[in-house]
């Protein structure tokens, strides 16, 4: 296995590092390389939603995204790539994360997020590994592509609205 | 007052108009133009990114957005512009707006949203009225422009951060 | 400008100071002139009251109130004057805020409160400060008036109710 | 017993009017003499505190209050007047009164608001029964006249407050 | 007045008297007289019930009674007396109170219970001091002997069920 | 098997029978006897307490005990009764039960009751049959005895409680 | 007694263990004999359903099991014993046992758990002592033989869908 | 793409169809087989866990599995499988899934479940599908049989503890 990585571990902020780090050692455990950023759907939008965009051509093959409270950051980036995005809903005060759960899994139809436990973010790294495992050789890049064109064909749907 | 619109009135879906709608009452009850739009944080994400950066511009001063369950909406724009935002977070099922309340309301320090309560799109409307009635001439456009130097600030400084 | 205050920040009890200066953070940052007042909607009700009534005739422009558990000041405040209220619901024990959470966003069908994330008094400086950027020159004080007169038209709806 | 009320019943809308006469059922079942009212902590803010200020004077004993979601009369009334206050806090959509509950019920210290199970206004009048029934004749005038000096002191300790 | 209790402060666990002397602190402000005891409605329900069915004639007036979790205590009592009796819900863990709130307030059709803030003890005997100062001297026996004939009713439909 | 009950199922009203039925229909199944009553630990206090105080000698083996909100009979059964109390938490409206759910469960320390699933008295008849077959000859008396033996020395620490 | 367990207590993780010796102290208290085992349903998935098969055959008259979050234990144990299972919820952070009390409770019919208070191992131990002692000698072999029966029922029912 | 089913959707009842054919929906909007079966964690254990330890080396690489209230189902194949599971927690009577979502989404160190929202089974169709697609070839088979090992070690550190 080369450098490159193929997960992505993206939080909020870099007060997350201490919950986040979890899914860095479940992939050193098996060897699975990664790259960690700070990450914000709400202070990097731009830069957030760039990632997002350009994650699977540079490789990147899951990303999983940390974020507590209002957590908007695995919805942005599944919002704009087709990759698999896991969701790790981080616990804060006052709520404990209640409020970061349901804003991290309540995602409309078409735009899943795969949400682990709250906090769990070993968990996340975990899922990763099992993802890059149950990959479908011949299927995997077509299913991509199919995914992007679904993407479009939500877009459209959205844009042609008339209200 | 000429048909420039003053307010925009934002929903993720078409099918969030029957609730939205009720902005749009308040507004014409006091004769302030808007706009209404379907644009999705999640389907739309281009359109809604570039929708919240344009705005200023093209004479907004006000973005109201419902949205339900996961409602990525009205963060999503208050991350990209630095208008006020108004989040009306919409009733859905099964957990009855608990989710796009929590999801709505509870924004990270630097970006606000102004939550009103769950399904109340006629109390968006009023507060639009009332945002727009309480600016300070002298004050509008500096002020403004300030947030914009903020927020470029905030964005900074989560882009040099190191983990 | 001058030291005249635009924003008013208000809090049920001095022991909410520390969660409320967050505000008065926020809007020094912005040189947007304030003054902070203990007011009670329980124990200085008639304070109260005449602080409401005559905040847009003093200049204020916008009512910051936090308060906790059946945290009803910002309700009181936008009950009785027709600038925007921003409500922060402060998380108090046992419940952790969510009863102030609730206590302060659901207002009824008529009078919002712009409310923020629990404890999060430095957004709602950051609101204000958009508030007073967003306001429209030529309509501010012809919408204000329309206010009044629409609470007036609620007040008399009301008491002309037979029950 | 002539047919002055000792009892009020205090509604925040006249659509609450279907739950609120079950407190007139069961003071009508013990013969306690009662007047409704619809006043509204947030449309009819004046009248709502100038009914509490005189409400003893005028002969009541007992105020009930309902109110749904950010429900405030209760507490308002408690706010102004000596005399205990039953709180009723009635189911709205969407949170089933659960925000009733908690914005009637979660009152600060000093000021009590004696709440019954969501939407049981039978039982805030057969509490108010009970009540006009505990008095102890020697005590009564005496024990209010103490609560005002109490409430008193509460609004002057507030306003002492330096911040 | 002389020493004769006219409110009695209960509690299910000797380990509620950090909150409970909040009521006695509060009846002290007010030179009420009062007694204390440990009363459990799950572990001492024998002596719980002869103490509600004793209670008027011993000339108590109120009944405040505070347990946490599965709070039963001020429920038994209003089961067994025609006092007003009031609901103190205590926070314990984990729950943090939502428990002994819900166990406490949500009370029957017929049997009232007046519930205060969570472990709010001292607004319990504030508001027994408005109750007994809101009693009307000629009415006061009158309804109690008309709510102990209400309950015998209440009993009695209940016995005839046939199921 | 003779005709004698070995289960009891009560219930706080008739309005619950359809829900309770269930449990009558589980030991139906596995021809257990049993009876049903309607007791309330509300409006037939002594009624339910004599109950549980005479179960055992009666020859029941196993109390059912049904109820909603502040559900308290299971609780109040399991307090006056040596025998396993299993409690089923009735779903009413506004809460759907969850007040029901933790009236019933969160018991204190010493006085447990079996909780089962809201709503689903099938299965405390099945928990029933299953209690009934668990026992274990030459030690059920005993235990019993024992375990009245447990419940006077929890009433004789309370009683001895100096507060 | 012998020295042959009648009881098992049981838990996820060795961490349980300060809650669940509460179990074996209310056991030793009515020297009643038990095991104690560190068994997953997640991580010894096979080693929990194994001593679930056996446990009747083995002697165990009750299974106590306590688990947090995603508690399955007590559910694995009662889908394949026909002995009472009894769960204890363990509160465990950020959501202090909610998603304990609920994954434990809240069982699908036909596969009852008696569940206690969270952390409430104590009480499970009594209500094992008290289910111990509420069997029928003649009938409690019959029974677990019929509930093994039903079960079998259950599993054909479900195995025999066509969807 | 031949007929062999990649995907499993596993449901605890057939009444759990309406709901999980949404999940087949997606799959079949992208070719991806699938095959669905009504399999029980709690009726069906048995044929529950064969099915899990049989479905890699069967030719399954995605298990999507949905369930009610104490929703086990997700955690059971996890608990088995090496596959990434899929969890859809679906919304039922009388908690509308709060019950369903806890019980799915809470899992602990080790044994991850991908959650998506409730009773959006559609969207796990579609996260099925970026799995699929997100699988890197050279890893695949190999990650698998790592993951392997880190159950097995699980279960060892599980079984090595010493209570």
């Amino acid at each position: 296995m080369d450098n490159k990585p193929l997960v992505a571990i993206l939080m909020g902020s870099d007060s997350d590092l201490p919950v986040m780090k979890g899914a860095a050692e479940a992939l050193d455990k098996f060897n699975v390389d990664y790259e960690m950023r700070v990450l914000s759907a709400h202070r990097t939008p731009v830069e957030a939603a760039q990632y997002a965009q350009d994650a699977r051509k540079r490789g990147i093959r899951v990303i999983i995204a940390g974020a507590g409270a209002a957590a908007h950051l695995a919805g942005a980036m599944a919002a704009q790539s087709v990759l698999p995005v896991i969701g790790v809903p981080i616990s804060t005060p006052p709520l404990n994360g209640m409020d970061s759960l349901l804003a991290t899994v309540q995602m409309p139809k078409g735009i899943p997020v795969a949400t682990v436990a709250i906090s769990n973010a070993f968990n996340a790294g975990l899922l990763a590994v099992q993802i890059i495992g149950a990959g479908v050789p011949d299927l995997s890049e077509k299913l991509l592509d199919k995914m992007t064109a679904y993407k479009q064909e939500l877009r459209e749907v959205a844009l042609a609205k008339k209200i």
